[in-house]
């Protein structure tokens, strides 16, 4: 039992029932992204301040009666969700901010806020009686799917294209995902692992096209509203590659106003990388987007081709927001920032959320005196080749006491 | 104000009061552990079952009035403990078991249960007016001691030896550790940060010799028991290095019936590697504990020389019990095991705790309708070039339908 009306296409505006296996718009096809619409009065009557302060479940599975799920599979789900909203003081202050907070999203149970969808996939194939679930990717996505799936007892297919780096293909080994390593660019790999689901009739977990999985991403957003105490911070700001996660965090404020949990929107900052940053330019531009090249070290991000347009750009424009591209080097001198002042390792691609903000700040997009979450979308464990390029070398010493205090006089003096 | 009475040396038995600075016994010099004792008829005025009801801070300083904390400087570190015990029913399946539970110690905010150690040395260094604090290791104390550092504005000084692998160091060096990579090997390293220490007056955080980092680590234990409502399960099973964790697990469950809390102690089962498992010979002998080669790739249980073989092996004395080693290949099996059946990614050292349970569950040590809980103590990501050795590799196939197919086939007829 749940609270869902129907499905809406974010391109033609038609509505269509909620059913098994949905995708995206009949009429407009892979283009026509589906937007799962509530009956929030029927929500109302539920989903009060009372019903968060009775209920125990520390997990994202606290907002259920808010999700379109219809079994209790999550039951047995990897703990996801609950993560920290960590009080940044120290990158506050060296900021000159009045209230930054970090919402950790690295602490999920395979290291990203990728899984918020990829739990609401496995519930959502358990309830369909699918064994199987599939994506294509190389990066969150793909691991989050294939650690949800082992925890259920799913297959997992995963689909990459060739250029795919093997470290980055570990984690989701591990899981015991079955790997597709796809002669060709990534059109390709997606291409067939799109004709692979119709075929083999498996799960479907690729963004964008499954709207039940900006769902699950929401929840990310529910729980920064209720950490405040159900009020919102005047900004919240994330990286945006093919635009879902932007999508999420907004869909979860946006259910929070229609229940009249909230009484306003934070504004939205998406941040991308310069090299790759279609949404800046057809924000800027108030043009469609424009495919465009990914020029970025920050592979979570590096969409030329996203997804889910109209919902991302909806999210920064009705909530008075904005975007944002920096450096690559802007990227990599965040990820020292946040490691140094917060003791946070982030991935490239979350680092980027910090590097947008600093540089919202320079341009006065953003006040010093407004208050800020930054969501931390993923843990730099995943990608410690890059992390290399921004550390500093160890010192290389004798051992001995004389050998060490010149190391640390030199150091000084420098 | 916290219910420390006195520190006892864990070897001539003498107290000693608990004051700033405090390592080990100045009798027995660096053998000489030091055990910090509670006034547990003071603590249970406060620490009661309502107290629990009544406490809402998820993280490990709910137990603050059970540690040997005097100020608040706690409120300021990265978000610690409260980490998910996982009902791991398809494990449990698998090995035919009743109840069988994981503590995720990888979801951490470094990744590892030493994160646990790591706030209580900030926290303390901080109270005592320290600004550096410093450590010998490559590993998980390191990085935590690195992260944690960061967040509290304090310089961590870390001494790796000269084999330490650069990969081992990138996370700590993200949170702007100072590295000293010291020429010749662990003894040397270990030598050098002791003189560092007393020339320099840096907090110390090596393991065992300061007390107040177990009293961090037992809150491990208090968590698993209070998940279970203060019933605690037939056998807890950790994977054993220099015994300062499975003292912490000990010492917790020891608090616990002291308060009554509880009413009996669970067994421990300590895991160690066949190719450095001096704990498992002297166990097995009831000799003193003998130095040992170090060969193994569970790093993080690679200790030859142990630095606290008093607690550890009391540890599993006063619980009735066990000691059992498992060999490499095990361990890896394990890694596999977890990750397929449970979505859980496990460092060699953490999933050698499975191993183990295995092989006391065939050699009838640990009965199969014994509730068991397994802590999972670090993060598979922290350790990826070790997870190369077990996962299969991807199907190379082309870009087509048909070749999927093939693919799918083959595997299936294998």
């Amino acid at each position: 039992m749940n609270y869902v009306k129907h499905a809406r296409c974010t391109l033609c505006n038609t509505t269509l029932p909620v059913t098994k296996g949905i995708t995206t718009c009949p009429t407009c096809q892979d283009k026509g992204i589906l937007e799962i619409e509530y009956d929030y009065e029927r929500m109302k009557e539920e989903v009060t301040l009372d019903y968060f302060k009775n209920q125990h479940d520390p997990t994202m599975w606290r907002y259920k009666p808010m999700m379109s799920i219809d079994s209790d599979h999550y039951l047995k789900t990897l703990p996801i969700g609950g993560t920290p909203l960590i009080h940044a003081q120290r990158l506050a202050n060296d900021l000159g901010l009045k209230q930054l907070h970090i919402k950790d999203e690295g602490m999920n149970p395979t290291g990203s806020l990728k899984d918020r969808a990829s739990a609401v996939a496995v519930v959502k194939a358990c309830e369909e009686n699918h064994r199987t679930v599939a994506c294509s990717s190389t990066g969150n996505a793909a691991s989050s799917l294939a650690g949800n799936a082992a925890k259920l007892g799913l297959k997992a297919m995963i689909f990459v294209p060739e250029r795919a780096p093997l470290g980055k293909l570990r984690q989701l080994s591990i899981y015991g995902a079955n790997v597709f390593k796809v002669r060709g660019d990534y059109k390709a790999t997606f291409t067939l692992s799109k004709e692979a689901i119709d075929t083999y009739h498996w799960y479907n977990r690729n963004a964008a096209i499954n709207p039940h999985l900006v769902e699950g991403k929401k929840t990310v957003a529910y729980e920064i509203a209720e950490h405040f105490g159900f009020k919102v911070p005047d900004w919240v700001v994330v990286s945006v590659g093919d635009g879902c996660t932007i999508a999420g965090v907004y869909k979860g404020f946006y259910d929070l106003l229609q229940l009249e949990l909230i009484d306003r929107l934070p504004r939205l900052l998406g941040v991308q990388s310069l090299g790759c940053a279609p949404f800046v330019k057809a924000f800027e531009t108030k043009q469609s987007l424009i495919e465009t090249d990914e020029n970025t070290l920050a592979d979570s991000i590096a969409v030329g081709i996203p997804r889910n347009p109209v919902k991302a750009l909806r999210a920064v424009n009705h909530t008075g927001g904005s975007f944002i591209a920096v450096s690559d080097e802007k990227i990599l001198a965040s990820m020292k920032h946040l490691g140094a002042l917060e003791g946070i390792f982030a991935e490239p691609a979350s680092a980027a959320g910090l590097a947008g903000l600093v540089e919202a700040l320079n341009q006065k997009r953003i006040k010093h005196d407004e208050s800020i979450v930054l969501i931390h979308t993923g843990n730099g464990l995943k990608d410690p080749a890059t992390a290399e390029r921004v550390i500093s070398p160890p010192y290389d010493i004798e051992g001995t006491i004389e050998a060490l205090k010149n190391t640390i006089n030199l150091e000084e003096e420098k």
